[in-house]
Formats: structure tokens, sequence, C-alpha cells
């Protein structure tokens, strides 16, 4: 019986999954097992494909490269799961519309890479993924209510609500990045609407706003920079321009608009700030938590923990990796 | 076994839960059974009182009243099921903080009436019982994500997720009245911040509009109204005033941005609109669909349907009662 059970418990360990995530610029793929470990990692350029053929193939490589080397090890695959930056319908596996890999809008993903690797595979969007990933071995460990904002081109979110996933009736529940924020007189959003958070909080929007209120700051080095970028906004912020202050000013002062809300809507435990964006925390941190504390109820407000996310780019595999262990077939 | 199995079902249709709603102004009270028939009723004022005591002399007197004339017909009364007018722990059946019965912060309210009543007692948010109650028995029948949003002398919300409350970690989610929607040129509101939903949608904030537009009027009676409610504003409106038809214009620009946040957040399959002021519906309910087909990413914008409460005042005592059927002792 003992040699038993120490086989068993050893097979779980040596139990992974094939988690990638497909980016619009990159594919990373890796073997985790379910501690969180990750084994082996590859990363590729996503193909700027027009049919999802060539998606499928660079998707089925990886896969491939990350079991070669893992499965030497004696390691038994259980499943490949994939985060995609769009909207997905994951009881049946389709991506519904992914804006920056448009040639799978309706693709039947799972069903193909389950015939391709013969493994069970299971999708999941982006930010919800990460949301996962951050609260199964990142800031959220041991809690069950997080909103996780991502803060990169565009501002994404996932929802976890007493353990699981917020996806509502379509599965496009969590688009935090898109409640209003200055509704009538804000910026034009790529969504359609107006005056979004996304307009307020994402990298694009700190290089947006830089060049917007550049005017205003005749001395700033950062008005004559042609190849502006959001951590360049940073740094000149870190050495004192008063226009890179500004912004991040300006992004916190919305952000905290933004996140009180979402206080005094779902009560969370914790806040999860990551994406590339974030990286401007310490300036822009303090406006986030005056706004939060002037608008949201108090009870909420001293509740919700507003931190860094910890896994940076690895939050989306994490995630996949841990909805494919938790998922029963 | 037929007689057996008659039996316990007749006993079943003669359970009854005495549903009790203390508001600000009224005490309603009435017992209800399984399926959602109200059988006895009783309204009382609510006692302007300095201590518990006397709200809870109320609760019992009503809760007797109800009780004497359903056992004449042989009814068993299950449980006593109170909605209050402020955020409650459930759990512990505690008020919390209720602005309009102040006297019961920090009460032991379920305890107490246990006691006196010798039944197990229940305390609900008067918002989520009424979400509760629209599900159970009004516009949401079927349905098990929706969201219920009250407009009243304040903007209260209880939102359903999956069939069940969505609370929060400390029982204070759902305030879908103070989400900002003009977080920084927006009128003040009374939890502290400012541009909340509740000060461009609830009742008070119609009349508050009414008064500050008035000067653009000149031909509006409107303008020289002494006593000014929301209901005057609504009359005007149908018959042609342009003050209350910008007003509930206005209104409706807002609640259409508050909708359209909340419909990317939570992607729900119904949101049902009540309280006094949606009374106003004809005069307001084109602006927020307008804005909600503007706004909300299309998927679950179309998913959405809009609809009036059908249950009005009762809502919240048949939503208290499902509650207490439902509860597991």
């Amino acid at each position: 019986m003992k040699e038993l059970n120490e086989q068993s418990s050893n097979s779980l360990n040596d139990e992974l999954v094939i988690a990638a995530d497909l980016g619009g610029t990159n594919l990373r793929a890796a073997t985790i097992d379910r501690e969180g470990r990750i084994h082996e990692r590859t990363k590729h350029h996503t193909p700027k494909a027009e049919r999802p053929d060539e998606i499928v193939r660079a998707i089925v490589a990886a896969a491939r490269e990350c079991e070669s080397k893992s499965v030497e090890r004696g390691a038994k695959v259980r499943a490949v799961s994939v985060v995609v930056p769009g909207t997905v319908q994951v009881e049946n596996g389709v991506v519904t519309k992914a804006p920056n890999v448009p040639s799978l809008n309706g693709f039947r993903l799972a069903a193909v890479l389950e015939s391709e690797l013969q493994w069970p595979a299971i999708l999941e969007n982006d930010a919800n993924a990460a949301a996962v990933g951050e609260m199964w071995q990142g800031a959220g460990r041991g809690r069950k209510d997080i909103i996780m904002i991502t803060l990169g081109t565009g501002v994404g979110g996932g929802i976890i609500l007493d353990g699981k996933l917020l996806r509502g009736v379509d599965g496009s529940a969590g688009e935090v990045g898109h409640i209003g924020v200055e509704p009538f007189d804000g910026a034009p959003c790529t969504c359609g609407s107006r005056g979004c958070l996304e307009v307020y909080a994402s990298a694009t929007a700190i290089v947006r706003m830089t060049r917007e209120m550049g005017a205003r700051y005749p001395h700033s080095p950062l008005r004559t920079s042609d190849e502006l970028t959001s951590a360049a906004v940073y740094k000149s912020g870190t050495e004192g321009d008063e226009l890179a202050l500004e912004v991040f000013r300006r992004m916190g002062l919305y952000l905290g608009v933004g996140l009180a809300s979402l206080i005094n809507l779902f009560n969370p435990e914790m806040i999860v700030i990551g994406g590339g964006a974030a990286a401007g925390w310490d300036l822009f941190i303090t406006h986030v938590r005056e706004q939060v504390t002037e608008r949201a109820f108090p009870v909420p407000a001293r509740r919700a923990e507003i931190v860094q996310a910890e896994r940076g780019d690895d939050a989306g595999i994490l995630g996949a990796a841990h909805i494919a262990f938790e998922t029963k077939r």
C-alpha cells in the first residue's frame, strides 16, 4: 500500500499542463505542474496570419517543444490551456472576438488543438487567466475575492468572486477598462464609447496625455520626443519632469475613480494592478488611494487592499494551468 | 404512502414566512407562502425611535398581527425575515449601518427578534431583497443573472449572479447608486463623493435638477412650484413641459452611462429598474437605451434586457420571504 500511495503522489506531481499565452506580438508557452512550478518555457513571435491554420501550427509547435523537454524527465501532459487576447466561449472552446488576432474570430480553437495534440484543450481570456494566476501564485495568494486590472496597450480586467471567475452570460464580463469615468467630455475609446477608464489608465493613454498636455510644459524634453513610450514618461517623472508627473497624476485620479466604483460594487478583498503601465506605480498610486478614500464607502474602502501584481507576464500561463488542473473531466 | 405524501405537500404549502420591510417612513409586514402568495398584510408608521426597543416592539406587533390572522387558517410560521434600509451582516443578523433608522446601527436585530418571537430571524438589505423578489415573483422570473436598480430617495442596487446575491466580503457590495458617472464636475453626493449615479437618477435628483435648470426655462410652471416632487415633474413632462423633458433626458443620459458600465462589468441577462422615480419610465428610457447602445460592448448590450420592475413595494417582502425559505437550518 505504501508503495502505491507514493507512486500515485509522484504521478500527481509529474502531471503537467502545457499553458500557452497567445499575445498580439508574442506566443509564449510553458509546462507547469500542480504546485505552480514552471518547468520548460519557450517564446516565439505570433504569426501575422490571415488564416487560423498558421496560428494553430505555431501553438502546436510551441506545445511540442515544451512537451519534449518535460517528457524526457518522465512527466505526463494532462491538458493544453490557451490564453487568448479576446472574448472566448469557455464551454465550447470558441474564440468569439480577438481584435489583435482577427483570423481566430469565430474559430473553434480548442477542438482543433485537441485533434492535433490529442490532449484536452481549454481556452481562456487573457485578463481572466492573469487574475487566476495572481490569485493562485501571485499577489492574491489565499484570497477569494479579487479584481485584477491590467494596464497595457488597453486596460483589461478579471474579476474573481468567491474563488470563481465572473464570466457573465456570454463570457464577456469583467471589462474593467470600459467603465465610463469621464463619459461626456472624455477622450474617444477604441471600443466606440468615450471616457472609458482605458483612455486614462493604459500605456497608450499615458503617451496620448503626454502629447496633449505638452504645450503647457514648454521646458519638458518629453514635448519633442518622437518615439514616446509610457516607460520614457515614467523615467522622466522619476527625474522630476513636471509634464510626466502631471500625466501620472491624471492617470491616478481616473484610476482611483474607477477603483472607487468597483469597490462600491464588489466589496472585494483586493485589487491587483499589473501590466506594463503598472511600472509607474510610485508616480500614480498616491493619487489612486486618495480618490478611493474620498469616493468609496468607508468599510469596503478600508477592506480593499490595492497591490501590485507579482507574476508579470507569467500570470496568464499560470492562470491557464490552474484552470486546466481545476477543470473536471 | 399516498396519504403521507399528500400530508407533507399540504404542510409545505401551509408554511409561511413573516416578512417585514422596515422603511424610513413605513413598516410593512406580510405572511407569504412558498409559492409567493401574500396572505395577510399590515402597514404602520416606522417609529421615530432613539432606542432600538421601540423598533423591535413595532416589528413584533406587526408580525403578531399577521400571524394571528394566518394561524386561524391552520398555517405554520417558519421564520421572520426583515428587510432593513442599510447594510447588514447577514450571517450574524447585525445591522451595520442604517442612515434612516440610525438607532439600529450596530444592533443585533435578528437575535432580539428570535428571542421575542421564537422563530428563526433573518436580516437582509432592502435593495438586495427587492432584487430577489423581482427574480422570484416579478420581472426577472426564470432569470439567474440580474441587476436590480431602485430609483427612490437614493439609488439602491441588488446584484444577482447565477441565482445568488453578490454581497461582497463585508456585505456591502451592490452599491449601484454610487458608481461615479460625472466624477469631477458632478454634484456632491450624500455618500461624501461627487457625481455618483444617485445624484442624477434618484427622485431627489429629479427635483434638484429641475430647480437648477429652471432659470433656462422661464415659461415652465415648475420654476415657481414650492413643493416640487419627481411625480410633479413627470406629470409636467407628459404635458410637454420642456424643463421637465430636459430633466428626464439628463437623468436618462446618466442612467444610461451607469448601465453601460454595469453591462460591460457583469454581462447580465437583465436589468430591472424600480422605485418611485421609475414611474418616469417613458420620459427617460429612450435616452438610457441610446447611451447603452453607444457605450456598452455589442454582445452584452444586446443581451441585457432593460425592464421595469413589476412588484413595486412588495418586491422587498417577497425577496425576504424567498431568502427565508431558501435558508438551510
